[in-house]
This record gives C-alpha cells, sequence and structure tokens, in this order.
C-alpha cells in the first residue's frame, strides 16, 4: 500500500458487512495510513458485523441515525475528540427505499415510504454536511465523498425511488459543494458505481440478472467493491484536491455504452 | 395562430397571474384550438387572478392541493367529466422553497420546510402522474410537460433547495415517463426555462441582477414566459411524439455557453 | 397540416429517396407551407430520385458539393435568387464515412478516408454555415439544424468513425451557433434521431438487428423519418426561437434509458 | 510522495517547457517511481527544454511528429526497447490551431488549417491508439489518458476549432477506449482541465482575463499545473482500474457552476 492518507483523518458511514463498499474503504483506508470513526444507523448494527471492522482497522463506533440531527451533532464532535483534530475525509454511503423494501411498484408508491426513503438516502447527505459545516469540522483541503448510481441520469425500472432520491443527492453534492468548497475549502464529490453485489444491493428484484447484464455491457467489467474502495481512496488523497461537484461514474465504462458486441449477440440470441 | 391543438383536451397546472408561464401556456393553448381545466392550491387562487383567465379562455378552474391524493382524484375525475374524454395535455408548474421564503441560507436550511418545499415543488409531479396513470386517464400519445431550471444541473447559489427539487422533478419525469411510455404511450418531459420575471421568480434574492446576467450570457438573449408558452405548445402537439424523458433546454442557449463576449467584457471592465 | 412554415424560404440538403429523413422534411415542410431549394452531392443525385420530390414540392434543384465552398457559395446565391429573399431554415442532413463503405474496423482505420468522412460528414456543416454568415443570408430568427446520432456521446461498435464524426459536428452546432445567434438571431440545433432504415443506414454492418434492440429500449419504440420530420418542422416554426446551440434526442426515449424490461427478458432467455 | 506507479512505465507526449502539463506530469511520475520515454514535435522540441527534463528524471528522448504513423511506429518499439517491455500509462498533451495562430476568426476559418489542426489535435489520439493497440504494445490494466478542455461541450468564444478539436478527441477516447477495454483491458480517459497558463495557454487571445474568470467562477480555483500532474498520477496508478471512457472534470469546480458569488458581484459592479 502507498500511505496515501498517511496521517488523515476520517468518518465513514454505512459499513454493514464484508460485502459493504464502506466496509471495503474502511480497510483500505487503513492499510493507507488513515485513522477513523465507523458509523452507522442503530439498527443496521444490530443486523451486520461492524465490530469486527471497527477492531480490525484499530476504530470505533459511534451509532448515529443520519436523519437526526442531534445524532449527527454527537457523531461529528465525539469523532473530532476521538482522531484528535478536524476531518480530513467523510464516506456517505447510505441508502434505502421503504417503496422497494414493501415491494411497491413505482407508480404506486406511498408517498409516506417515499418522504422516508427520501429522508435517509438524499437529505441525510445534507444534514451531514450541515453539521460539518456549522461546526467548521472539516479540514481545509478535505474531502467528502457520497455512493451513487447512474439511475440518477438513466432509467433501471426495478431502481423505484431510490433513481431519484440519487439524483437529488447528487444535486446536494454540487449545492452544498459550492458554499463547502468555496468557504472552507472542502471538495464535495459522488462516485458513481457499478451495481455492486452488497447485502443491500441484492434486496433490489431481478438484481443478479442485472448485475451479468452491467458485466456484458461494460468493456472493462462492473468494478467491484474493492475496487470502489481503491478508487475512494484517491478521491480522499491530496492528489485530487482541485475535484469538486463532480459525479464520477466508476463502472468500467458502462456510463458511456450505447451497446457493447456482447449484449447484441446475447439479444439477437434470444430473437431468433 | 396555427390550430396546433384542436380537439385537445387538458389541465394547466399553476396560473396566478398574468405573469404565469403557466398563463401564458393556457391562452397560447386557448387559441391553439384547445380546451382545458385551469388548477391552483387554494391560497394562490386567492391571491391571483386566475378567474380573469378562466373566462378569457371559456375555461373552468378545479382547486386541487397538489400535495392532497384526494384533490388530485378529484380533479382527474372532474376534469374528464368537463372536457368529455381523456386528457391529452398536462403542465406542470408548481414550485415553491420555504427555506427560500423564510430566508434561510442554503447551509442552514431548517428540514420541515424541505420535506414541505420538496413534496410540493418535486414529489407533486409524481403524485399527479400517479393519478393520471391509475386512472388511465390520459390519451394515447399524450404529453405531460413539467417546467424546471437549469440549477439542476449547475450551481446557481441563490437558488437553493429548489435546485435540488427540481433535480428529482427531472428524475421523476423519466423514471415515471419510462412508465407511461410503455404502457399508455404517453410521452413526459421538463422545459429547462431561463430565468422569467413571473411573480413567484422575482421573490428570489437577486433575481433582477440574475436575469440581466442570463441576457448577456445568452446569444439569444433569454427566453420569455410567451416564448415558453409557445414552445410548451409544440411539445403538446402531434409533432413531437416521439420526444420523451427528455429535460429540454429552452434559454437563449445559456446552459451550453461557457462564457459569452458580453460578460467577459463586464467582467474585465469590473476588474480595473 | 397547420402552415407552420406559411411563407418560409429554406434550403435542404441530403434528400436522396423516399427513404431519406431530408425527403420527408421537405415533404412536410412543403404541406406546412414553405419554398425551398433542395440539394445534394452531384453523385447522389444520380443515385437517388430527388427529381421526383421537386416535382411534387414545386421545388428547384440545385447541386453541390458540400466540401466545395464554390459550390456552396454559388448554392446560397442561386436560392436568394430562386426564392427572392434571405433563408429562414436549413437542414444539413449529409453524411458519409469512407472507412465503413470499405469496411475497414475503427481500430484500423485507414487516415485519408477519415480525413475525407470527416469533411464531408463534420466539416461540411461549418462550411455550409460560413457561406451563410458571411452572405448575411439569413434571416432574423432564421433556423438551423443539423441531423445527427448519439454515438457522439455513447459507444455503439459498428458506427466507426462516424460517432466521432457526430461529436465534431455537434460541436459545430455550438461553437458557430454563439456566433450566429449573437450576430444575426440565428439559432443552430442539432437533431439526435433514431436509428432510421434510410438508404444510407442500411449500410452499416448490422444495422437491422440494431433497429430492433432501440426499438426494445426506448419506451415510445423508435423516431421513423416521418416522426423526424415533423420534429424538425416545429424546430424550423415562430414557436422555438429561443432554442438555441442544443442537441435534441428524438428518439422514443432511448437515450435516457439505462435498460429496459423488454430487453432485460431477452437478454434473460438469451443466458439460459 | 507515494510510490503510485512504481514499476511502471510509460510514453509521456508534450512535455515543451517547466510549464507544461506534460512536464509536470513526468516529474511527479518520475517521483512515483515510474519510468518513461518523452516525446514531442521535432519543431516543439526545439523551441523548448525537454533535454533538461530527460536528465532531471532519468528518460530518454524520442521525437516523433503524431500525425506520422511511421514515427509512431518506431516510437512505440524504441519505448518497448528502452524500457524493457510493455507500456503502463500513455499521456496525450497535444493540441494546436492554426486557425487561432494565423488569428482568423472562428466564422472565417482556413479549412487546410481546421485540416491540418484536427490532425495534430485530434485525430493524433487516435493514431497513437491504434499503433499501440496494433502493436499489442500496452500491459494489461494500463492507462492512456488524453488532456483536454471543456470547450469541447461550451461554448468560449476565443477557443475557436480547438473547440471541435476537443469534442472530436474525447470521442475517440470513448470509441477507442470501447475496443482497448473489451481487447486489452487498457483504459482510455481524459481529463479536461482548467484553462492553464502554458507556453501554448498564453497564446490565446483574451487568456490572462479569461483565467481570471474562471478563478473567480471555481469555488476552489482554478488546478495548476502541478494539480493536473498529481490527478494524472491517480488514473495512471492501479487504484482507478475500472474507471474508463471517462471526460474528467479537473478545474475547480468550474464545469458544474452557473454562476458563483464572486462573478455576480463582478457583474453587478461593472453594471452600474
Amino acid at each position: 500500500m502507498y500511505n496515501l492518507l498517511k496521517g488523515k483523518k476520517g468518518i465513514i458511514f454505512g459499513a454493514l458487512d464484508a460485502n459493504s463498499i464502506a466496509w471495503k474503504v474502511a480497510e483500505t483506508a487503513h492499510e493507507n495510513g488513515a485513522e477513523f470513526v465507523l458509523t452507522n444507523a442503530p439498527i443496521a448494527m444490530r443486523m451486520g458485523t461492524i465490530n469486527e471492522l471497527a477492531e480490525k482497522t484499530g476504530s470505533q463506533i459511534i451509532p448515529a441515525d443520519a436523519t437526526s440531527m442531534e445524532d449527527l451533532e454527537n457523531l461529528v464532535e465525539k469523532s473530532m475528540e476521538i482522531l484528535g483534530g478536524k476531518i480530513d475525509f467523510v464516506l456517505h454511503s447510505i441508502g434505502m427505499s421503504l417503496n422497494v423494501r414493501k415491494g411497491k411498484h413505482y407508480t404506486e408508491n406511498n408517498y409516506d415510504f417515499t418522504h422516508k426513503g427520501f429522508d435517509i438516502s438524499a437529505l441525510s447527505f445534507h444534514r451531514v454536511m450541515q453539521v460539518l459545516y456549522k461546526k467548521e469540522a472539516m479540514s481545509e483541503w478535505g474531502s467528502i465523498v457520497a455512493l451513487t448510481y447512474m439511475a440518477a441520469q438513466r432509467v433501471f425500472p426495478d431502481y423505484n425511488d431510490m433513481a431519484d432520491n440519487k439524483a437529488y443527492l447528487e444535486s446536494i453534492a454540487r449545492s452544498f459543494g459550492y458554499f463547502f468548497g468555496r468557504d472552507h475549502k472542502v471538495r464535495v464529490n459522488t462516485i458513481s458505481q457499478s451495481p455492486t453485489a452488497t447485502t443491500a444491493g441484492n434486496g433490489v428484484k431481478g438484481f443478479k440478472g442485472f448485475i451479468n447484464y452491467a458485466e456484458k455491457m461494460s468493456p472493462l467489467g462492473n468494478a467491484s467493491a474493492q475496487d470502489c474502495a481503491d478508487y475512494t481512496i484517491t478521491l480522499f488523497s491530496d492528489l485530487t484536491k482541485k475535484v469538486t461537484l463532480q459525479n464520477l461514474f466508476h463502472d468500467g465504462g458502462f456510463s458511456n455504452m450505447g451497446v457493447s458486441t456482447e449484449i447484441m449477440a446475447a439479444f439477437e440470441d434470444a430473437e431468433e
């Protein structure tokens, strides 16, 4: 490893289990010399195995519901105490659609579910940044990254209201990123990752078939959770200081494909 | 006029007064042979002069709060009764940010305000389409248009959470537009309009200076409310049947400008 | 028909035979009250049936090689004489890749072929506009449209260097459109059309399979040549005066699709 | 430094003098453990100081005209000999517009100049990749980067035909990147860099005023040549293996700005 994050301090949201992208980011940040606090929603912590990760990386865990300002304020304050200073990097890897969970079709969504999923998946990113901004908790040239998905730009029929939530999340990155950059020299970006077989992802209907489709559409194949962790580390490092307000596709090329030879071949077979 | 909408039936949301884009759309649709129902929130109706427009265009008014499913169901049912059949076109021109109204800075937004503004400005578009879809109220090759603004893609510091709301709205147009197209041959698009001196727009801080800036950045100058109405009519007509899921910039070219000679000149003057 | 182009004068490039989009544009413009001159390369005129179209629409034909400034100057001058005044609309529907014709794979392109195809398919658009601009041949609020394809943004493996040519063409629309807008109030846009079974299109390898694929990916199906003509007419009309520098997707929604239910179904069948 | 490129072998085009981005990339790659060959056009080598750089980084220089297949074949063969194996990374930093040099306005471009500038600035990227692809000269998971500018997407009036050349260059990155990825696991991306005060950049009319404008529009300010070198190193490293076909904005946030508070302030001053 490269010690790319030597001496850097961070907060990592959303590590559930060893399949999580956030888990891989934590491991890779640790290998690169970073110290950080792990956080997740209390309920997610009960379902997952985050303690293992904390032990492995020498990190402390501070539970926080990302829709609670009180929890987030506590998280940021405690993190600065534990880490002994301002925060250099933050990973937001949070998303959940109640409409998906409850099996609602997009055309029949329940708006209470929509509001709740929106708060968790999208608005939580604004909340996190508002707390960091007000407390002046970020170091100059710090880096904030949120994970997103290309359904924010293009239609994936089973992605339901997570598509719209991700569009809002990406907009927050630009809107808040402007003020965070102008006022505190902090950069804010989103990574638009390949479909990834996380525990959460596997809950989406038809997800395995879709991963297979994306694999064949992408000239370099899908990006794995570990690939994403590697990429995220570059965005936390001092080598990308002037990258901000961007939505960065990390997907083996999928996002700029119209059609691949493999998909055309499979499609033509099916047509016969 | 061209009778572009002869025999077409529609619902037009959001005409407040003669400065409203929706007002101009109603007038222009009427001149082009359309019949339609006008609707707005009860509170907006008290503040504006929609009765004049109804009289002028021979339309009926059905008040509806666009965040109430009951109101929307009533609206769609009554509209079909009044117009004597299915709906050919719908204009969604609804937006309001409580954070803007209350003078909150984006970095200090109040999340109750955010949720409320999100419901009015963004989710209302999903609600309207859900009601239309479930009731099979749209004609084949019908057209649904919502008005939006480029702050959904790029930072305009005073636009606050309306930027994020518009990003969500544009995502709904794609997400719902897919199902509406596939299942009922209905197209759904958004028009991303120049800053326009409507009664609502004038409430935004520094709006007049910004309109002036946009005017000088755009090779053809800003698009007016009447220009927008003309363009909207083409999207309701049978000449644009295969345009769907698009966000269409209607802005005198602003959206694809990096910088104009006029802006550079003004900027250089200011620098001296 | 709507008389949308009553009294308008135009030049239409690229009508080869009744399958051509330009042919349909000419017919539809004629039905909407326009007068125009038809033009094509001398060699294309020998292969096609443009005389029929001229007769049907009461138009004159002026042959012009779109890579020859002399031919283009003659075309513009003669057109103004014939039509009795300045030009209101121009359609550029010109494209040819020698690398495709000669069966070269993209990774083995011959650069003499590339230059030649680039001159015909892309630079010709600059040439046409340079002549119109210098001669002040366009009316105020005139409209120039070129046809393009989404391979300019995304990879379609068999599209070869036409993808790159279309990217250049779309850039010319913005670059020249700025000056044409600022100086003469003329708008310049490109229409990015569905794959269309024109005589030219059918020459591309695997084109029929691809049309079928695009049909199933697009919620409204592919846009036909006639659909494209209808849409083009709106862009020539006075209803779209403030639309400029845009690349407008006219494709039944394809451009904003990640995957459709139909494609996933076909793909999953093929996988078994 | 991080040894991010330890053991990697590369070819770097376009280092003229210490202001060049390619120069900074060479220095930074060297500090990160890479070995590489430097190349530039014979004429550029006479004007610049590339020998200094070669000495400083322990590199050899192989002159090559990037529009000559013979020169490029020689370059690639010799580079593999010198470096003792396949190539892991390539930087394409080449661009020149004869129309700009000769002071032609975009609306009056000379097409011989356009063809020549197109060959140097855009097609050279295809040529370089064709040679690398045919000779199977790239290692698996190798990385090819070309420098570009946002004029490919948006209008900057003085950028002339370089805007169109960059649009074509970015399209080549996608088109060739697909085949290079699918067949050899090589990634191809472009970096869209802030305006940078290189010796070449300073030749563009009004460039200093424009740099100042971009500085004030960008929340993090303009990215310097050294910033760009740092970012480029991440794209050559093993941490970004699944990033391909992308155009990556490296510009302090400029690309996603509509307007900044600083620009509005300066503009309003000028208005008074």
